[in-house]
């Protein structure tokens, strides 16, 4: 096990009713919150005024700050920052799921910086301070309600990027799985495609021959999404299952189960930013379209024995196939993620290879800037077209 | 899933050197530190130097306390506290393993209490404020080192009792595997047999009929013991199984792989620490040698229908049974045991069955203020009888 440190103190309040906890939890850390939302769905559901009622029951003033779009943009998070500043906020509410706590996590941050919070995803600055953060969830995906780590885009020049900061942590995520009944079947595949691979790139990462503690935690929440990934074809609003999606989310992006195995490369994530900056698609969407076609990539590059072997044993224990190779896994990655209603080529994404070039662009001005030299403008248009489907 | 809360505050620094951060981690914490340690092991092999070492040169007075005995008493955690208060320490560190770190935090606590240390353990008062407490882990089993619990032993009464808070949880936990690589097969084995055991108990508690991520994870764990117990029964100087049990250890007890299963239920628990309260033997090796014979009985009561399914399921998912009842669990798990070294019976354990009545006593007493009324005095006679072995 490689040295590692781990320190996650967001707490968990999990389960129904914990949305009406938020007022309460915010009367000890601040006087003034900024409310951040989404397009209309918190909104509609009568939960953005569920939330609005219990901070004013509390004693908080409430600055509304709407319009958080799926792939988050930094004008929308730089006019929070501004709202913030011009209201005295001292706390900053997310109502949502991945894009509205990515967008609050950056206004918490942007708000106590003397420069563009934009510096702070292109590796210009690093985040010193953040107002305290609370969060509401309503979608399970991304786990940003038990991280520091947020992506944003910049509309003018197409760069979606990530950050993230110890000061980013929300101080306290409110999980209610009841919120997430009504969420679509597209979404609620999307979401299990997103933490698949948060999961999954960490799963193939490291120079660790046998991180025996990290594969086995992984493996054991891979099961949990095939199993609520199956509860939920069957029955979109079985809450049980929409529970243990919800946790198992949670869990496979807070740190637990990766500490320890050396840096995790992200080239799913990084190659997906550029899709959906250009797209927006959804993340999950452009996730679960790209994996297999940068697996079959992946696994023809001169340093893919570690790989080999990883895909190999995802297939024998996460899809229990008695024997059979990476290629046998490949397959049997396809047929879930299109059996939950997810992507599984670019095609059935509905991105159109015309954008391609445009894309592989895109994602190698990441790749440079993050170092990872094997994602060349050609190899990344080559790892598209394999991507590309029918 | 039940609702639940989860905060766990704790910092893990894990790695090779990880012990020499003490001074810069304590420096910001506290001027004057009580130093906790046991009763020579640590000052044998130079770590208590290193640790005293690395405070004063952050500028820390360091005060010490060693002494603290594999099963930990009261009468030493008091003297613990008249001594902070007299050298007016504002900060507790612990050097050693569960024993060391469990009187640490009854320090602590007990240090900013107006009355008795023992009113947190008999439920008399909860702790309200604590001393900081870092802790520097020398020992995989417990999970102390991750969690706000602890467990004393009142000498005069013979009560062995727990209590927890959040104010309990160390502030830093400092694991270096290396520093485990001396630990004998015998101590070895408790670990390993401990950090079962606080799989089992929530393995097998709950109301909840199908805890999918929780039983996942918790046989993640699983696996993860017996694969450290087999490398170190070839070579207990292998680091990274070390490593391996070390995390699994810790993450066993640090709330992450429990939480939302409802009340778990510690009857095993609760007998071994009336049993190591009698007869000093070390907790791990109690747990492992009342285990069987606890199942068996367990398994024959009317309420046994859950637990019988679960244990079928660690006979299929963590023994590898194609098939088989619960019996043949208890048999694999028997076997698991005797190959790492631990006891699987009170014979084994060198347990006296003269002392079984006594014994139970002792348990049927504290089973009755934890309102345990399965654990009457005849069935913790019957438990034993059946635990006792040849």
């Amino acid at each position: 096990m490689q040295s590692f440190m781990f320190h996650n103190p967001t707490r968990i309040e999990f389960g129904a009713g914990a949305a009406d906890k938020v007022g309460p939890v915010c009367a000890g850390l601040g006087r003034t919150a900024l409310l951040l939302a989404g397009q209309g769905s918190a909104r509609r559901s009568g939960l953005l005024e569920r939330v609005r009622t219990s901070l004013e029951a509390a004693g908080l003033r409430v600055v509304l700050h709407e319009g958080v779009r799926p792939n988050p943009v930094l004008s929308h998070v730089q006019a929070g920052i501004a709202l913030a500043r011009a209201e005295g906020v001292d706390l900053v509410v997310a109502v949502g799921g991945g894009s509205v706590l990515d967008s609050a996590k950056a206004v918490a941050a942007g708000a106590c910086a003397g420069h563009d919070v934009w510096d702070f995803f292109c590796g210009q600055a690093q985040v010193e301070a953040a107002l305290p953060l609370v969060a509401v969830l309503t979608l399970a995906a991304t786990g940003s309600e038990m991280n520091g780590g947020g992506v944003v885009t910049r509309e003018e020049t197409r760069e979606k990027l990530p950050f993230s900061s110890p000061h980013c942590f929300p101080r306290v995520s409110l999980l209610d799985p009841a919120l997430t009944l009504d969420v679509s079947a597209d979404q609620t595949a999307n979401g299990l495609a997103d933490a698949f691979a948060h999961l999954l790139e960490p799963y193939l990462s490291g120079t660790d021959p046998r991180p025996v503690v990290q594969l086995e935690l992984k493996e054991a929440l891979f099961h949990c999404l095939l199993d609520s990934g199956a509860r939920l074809r069957r029955d979109l609003r079985d809450l049980e299952a929409r529970a243990d999606m919800m946790w198992t989310a949670t869990l496979a992006l807070n740190g637990i189960t990766s500490v320890g195995i050396g840096p995790t490369l992200w080239p799913l994530h990084l190659i997906e930013h550029s899709v959906s900056a250009l797209t927006d698609i959804a993340h999950g969407a452009g996730l679960s379209a790209l994996t297999p076609g940068w697996l079959r990539w992946r696994l023809e590059q001169v340093d893919a024995e570690t790989i080999q072997s990883r895909v190999t044993r995802l297939g024998e224990r996460v899809f229990g196939l008695a024997s059979g190779g990476p290629a046998e896994t490949i397959v049997a990655l396809e047929t879930w993620y299109r059996s939950v209603g997810a992507p599984a080529s670019l095609a059935e994404a509905g991105v159109d290879p015309a954008l391609f070039a445009d894309i592989a662009a895109n994602a190698a001005r990441t790749a440079r800037a993050w170092g990872m030299a094997q994602y060349s403008e050609p190899a990344l248009g080559e790892i598209l077209r394999r991507a590309a489907g029918a």
